[in-house]
């Protein structure tokens, strides 16, 4: 078998053609809803307000009333009495009469228009000066402004942020259907790991991946499991993965980047009956040494041991594949624009991911490259996002514009 | 008493100013500490990698063994064994000798750097030709080069990713301690108010601030306390900030943003012994209205009744005074540049905040304002994030590049 080396996005729709669009879904209530992702396009069950709300503190009336009002030649208008906040409105209108309205109020049935405080002058309780003219449906909300009864208020696929849970309050939706979390076995192999709560003996290092990888499975909304610490056993490797490939809707497997141990994890997988491993090398670095398969319909992504080249191919393609599975729409990435502090240089070919520190210098910030060995943890702890210098480049230049994504 | 209407700067330092820069902490287990800020400096217990390492999968030898060494006159070495990974190296390297050694694995104590094995070929099984030669330090990780002894790991104020966690673990920190999350208590008041799951009555509509506000104190790393929907009363009202003051480090009130509501917040305020208003009114649209005062040593912040206007205000006042109780350190904030699809007006003196959508149009990212009154919640749902006019300018154009900020 012959495997080429991919680009990363290549790498991406590779594993994301071979999967179902999205997961099943769930009811929970609202309240526990935020940052989860709609699995349903959701419609207006009523139009939104359901009333005519005054958006202004003043009188509410029939606007053709007021025409003609000005400073010069106030209009005299009748005072008919007070809409009451959260109370339906009885007070009916005829020609020359107003009543009193708070924003939020409804509007009496014959009032069309809502004239400011600011624009009248009360002359006695009941009588009121208007001086300025409103046309109809001015400093009112018609019913259906917000939103009209059928119309879609979120689609599938949307991440839910504050004001969606406020939009579903609004309307009185208290249960909604959302994508499962996607669950996310890791697993980190190599004989020289030990778990961080333990003292490693000469020769031995904590094993970072298992909390690196699974603190990221978090952040972006999945569910990570633990699949702990793996020797560097052929037969023990590909029973765990065979297991967690029945158990967990993607399964990342971080190994010792040495070259016996890489081929350690292709083979592993390649045990697995039915496996089908889609490529074996992305180009970028750090992270190059990265396979990835199907096994049981579910993604099997092999990264390498070293933290760094584990988090960086990670959030290139184990996030991508995560969001994928929760049917996520795809949404514009923010970022911080800086300028280069130095010259970097990098091999045409891959994708070149730098870690740089922000720093403000005379109101101007600049991104500084944090270099050092790609096994380094602390080049990232030290960094405040990357860079990315792509595959048709042989590197930046001092000054150029870059931008930054925070970590 | 008199009130000036200030920029929202200065509104947030003049609580800043009275309040403590951080909370108490407390000390939480590693795997928790995801997105909590630390208290305090986190040094260093040992230097990391605690024995050299190599980087590579090669041969582990004395670089002076190596020079001269060239693809056309090669370097014969004599392999001594195998450095087992996670094992005490005992092996013992004499002039011309070497030991096969993977990527990780701990440097005998007489070899000084690491030849790839893509530089060397096998000759016999205890023999290998070395091609290239390697200067002393070439593919090794030192001790501590990674992090040294006693080297600050972390600040105070830092807000923990996913790296942060790795790097910690890697020095064995199993408990650390962090900031205490504040906790925010969100008062809803209005007599047309009803709790989103009752069916309102003519006149009344549900209250969606309790949860919009809520959602983004859980979004900072904060503890909402539901404090519910309170009716149009002075008495009441006034005790209810009164115990809140008492039982949260940061009051919130979303009034009504009738004329006469927002006097009463201001007066319950008022009520309460010893409360301090420092400002009234904010220089911004939409969300002018907002007080803020500190009672009790707590903040207190009364914001518009209008779900967008108190989103605005929520997060140019009540996020950052959530950072300022936390210590967290100020980060650059990352936006997506876009052009600006239309002219936007904007009365100078204030800053304007407009909703735009993000859409993709021939390669080129367009921020397209959502105009709607101020109070409708549905133009924060169609957003994918703000833009802001500064208070001296009178507008944008068309086409000119603007910084948004994602919801």
């Amino acid at each position: 078998m012959f495997f080429n080396v991919v680009e990363p996005t290549i790498a991406q729709s590779l594993l994301a053609e071979r999967l179902p669009r999205i997961l099943p879904s769930e009811s929970i209530p609202l309240e526990q809803a935020l940052d989860r992702l709609c699995s349903e396009t959701i419609t207006a069950p009523h139009s939104l307000p359901f009333f005519r709300r005054s958006t202004m503190d003043g009188y509410a009336v029939r606007a053709v009333d007021t025409h003609g009002a000005s400073e010069s030649l106030p209009t005299l208008l009748t005072v008919r009495g007070e809409v009451l906040m959260g109370q339906p409105t009885a007070i009916k209108l005829s020609v020359g009469e107003t009543a009193v309205i708070h924003t939020g109020g409804e509007l009496p049935p014959d009032a069309d228009a809502v004239v400011r405080v600011e624009d009248t002058r009360q002359i006695m309780l009941d009588e009121v000066e208007v001086n300025q003219s409103v046309s109809s449906g001015e400093n009112v909300i018609q019913v259906g402004e917000d939103i009209e009864k059928g119309q879609t208020v979120l689609e599938a696929g949307h991440q839910l942020r504050p004001q969606d849970l406020g939009g579903l309050a609004a309307l009185g939706i208290q249960q909604l259907r959302v994508v499962r979390k996607p669950s996310v076995a890791i697993i980190s192999t190599g004989d020289e790991l030990v778990p961080y709560d333990q003292i490693p003996r000469p020769g031995q290092v904590r094993d970072i991946n298992s909390l690196t990888l699974a603190s990221m499975v978090t952040k972006v909304g999945a569910e990570p499991i633990a699949k702990g610490i793996i020797p560097d056993d052929l037969d023990l490797l590909s029973a765990v993965i065979g297991d967690s490939v029945e158990e967990a809707d993607i399964v990342v497997i971080s190994a010792g980047s040495s070259v016996s141990v890489r081929d350690a994890t292709l083979k592993a997988m390649q045990r697995i009956p039915g496996c089908d491993v889609l490529f074996h090398g992305v180009a970028v670095k750090p992270g190059k040494p990265t396979v990835g398969a199907i096994a049981n319909g579910r993604p099997v992504i092999g990264l390498p041991g070293n933290p760094v080249s584990a988090m960086n191919l990670f959030a290139l393609l184990v996030i991508p594949t995560i969001k994928h599975l929760m049917g996520a729409k795809s949404v514009e990435k923010a970022t911080v624009s800086a300028s280069l502090a130095r010259n970097v240089a990098s091999a045409p070919g891959r994708e070149d991911y730098i870690s740089v520190r922000l720093e403000s210098r005379d109101g101007e910030i600049w991104a500084e490259p944090v270099f050092g060995k790609s096994n380094l943890i602390y080049t990232l702890i030290h960094a405040d996002g990357t860079i990315v210098i792509p595959a048709d480049k042989s590197g930046l230049t001092r000054g150029e514009f870059v931008s930054v994504s925070l970590f």
